[in-house]
């Protein structure tokens, strides 16, 4: 598995060839493995195959071509819902309408999710893991007809791969890892870490094309905008209140 | 990497043999290859082997051995804090102070967290999770010195295994798996669903010893209780707060 994680990229055009539903549920099953909170398993997945669906779900990840391309899309899902169902059915209280639950529920299912990616990379196929899922979740619940204390936290696009495109960068292991304490980065740390990922031609190419002085004002300008993740970050206590998961607060 | 997935279990007693740190650096690098929001890595590792700082760490996870025991604990942490600092140096104007942007970095923190332990698991480490690191975070954040922006989302407690306990049980696929839209669970579901699961010795030992009716009360009314869901939710909007996470609400 070492070779299949060094060199996957993330694959966002697939051949017509379908993926088994065999291989999709032995896949499914063995990232079922993945360790969960106190065995509850969290987590639902919404799989879809249905072209209608799929337009459906399109305009919740704001029309990126991958999720009516893919033979195969997977909505993941904080679970708490079927924990609840099950407890109400054996004279128990649940108490899972909070935000720690949530969490607990979104560690889950995104741990899974990432087990099933390293399982389908290793197997040859491509995967696009699609962030724009907690961006509009109001939808996606609509579409798939997610019940309270279910929350999508992930999307992945799933197909045969019909492209290789080059290894992305990234950052050398010792801006990321702290030893025994956080070391905080000074500005000759954030230098020394940051100028060969600001070097790269496709980098610098990227700021030229979007008219900015540095690559961090693509971000903060262009791609994640201040405003953006204001706006955004209301909607997500909006959904996460009318899933239930803030009725305490 | 099928079979180390399948074959996995949590490991919780390890041997006195270190962890050689080239074996630990390359198996965070190469988990640093996973899929990361804009390619930005809001992610950092907090490698503990001191054994004083295990000792104060120990506190934070209500003194379950493992963390002392192990060889290394990993502290995984949503960062928004390196990028702000990027930004910062660079002529940007971050807005990451959010809630959005805590999901968008814990996503990150644990999509990396599962590849890790997918790869330390095949290469026959012992690990660990330990969901208690979003329990008393503030704790955390004062032992290993985490700034604002940072916030621990897993810990993993790593070494080589002194114990080969028995596989966990799992429901089946069907309870998890949702065809193009959300399926509930009627009574009849349930009962199929959490019967087997239910009936297993170990299951209705735990029923009993803890004098309880239902394996659903052993839950509720010890393991993950109401009372101390909503305390709990309560300490992390407030951590959230003070790391910044939430200076728009």
């Amino acid at each position: 598995m070492n070779n299949s994680v060094e060199n996957r990229r993330t694959i966002r055009k697939y051949t017509s060839e379908p993926v088994d539903e065999a291989l999709l549920n032995e896949l499914l099953a063995t990232a079922m493995r993945t360790q969960t909170m106190g065995n509850l398993q969290l987590y639902s997945v919404v799989v879809t195959r249905d072209e209608e669906m799929k337009c459906r779900l399109s305009p919740c990840h704001f029309g990126q071509p991958m999720v009516t391309q893919a033979p195969v899309v997977l909505t993941i899902c904080a679970d708490f819902h079927r924990t609840t169902r099950w407890c109400q059915e054996r004279q128990a209280d649940p108490g899972y309408d909070n935000l720690l639950s949530f969490l607990n529920a979104a560690s889950d299912a995104l741990l899974f999710t990432q087990t099933f990616c390293n399982l389908a990379e290793e197997r040859g196929l491509g995967i696009c893991y699609l962030g724009t899922t907690i961006y509009q979740p109001q939808q996606i619940i609509d579409v798939l007809g997610l019940p309270e204390l279910v929350m999508p936290v992930a999307t992945l696009t799933v197909g045969w791969p019909d492209e290789e495109p080059a290894l992305s960068d990234r950052l050398p292991l010792e801006a990321l890892v702290h030893n025994e304490t956080y070391k905080d980065y000074a500005r000759e740390d954030i230098d020394r870490l940051y100028t060969p990922k600001e070097q790269l031609p496709e980098n610098r190419n990227f700021v030229e094309i979007n008219h900015k002085q540095t690559l961090a004002q693509v971000f903060t300008d262009l791609r994640y905008t201040r405003r953006d993740n204001e706006a955004l970050s209301q909607v997500l206590i909006d959904t996460l209140r009318s899933q239930h998961f803030l009725s305490g607060d």
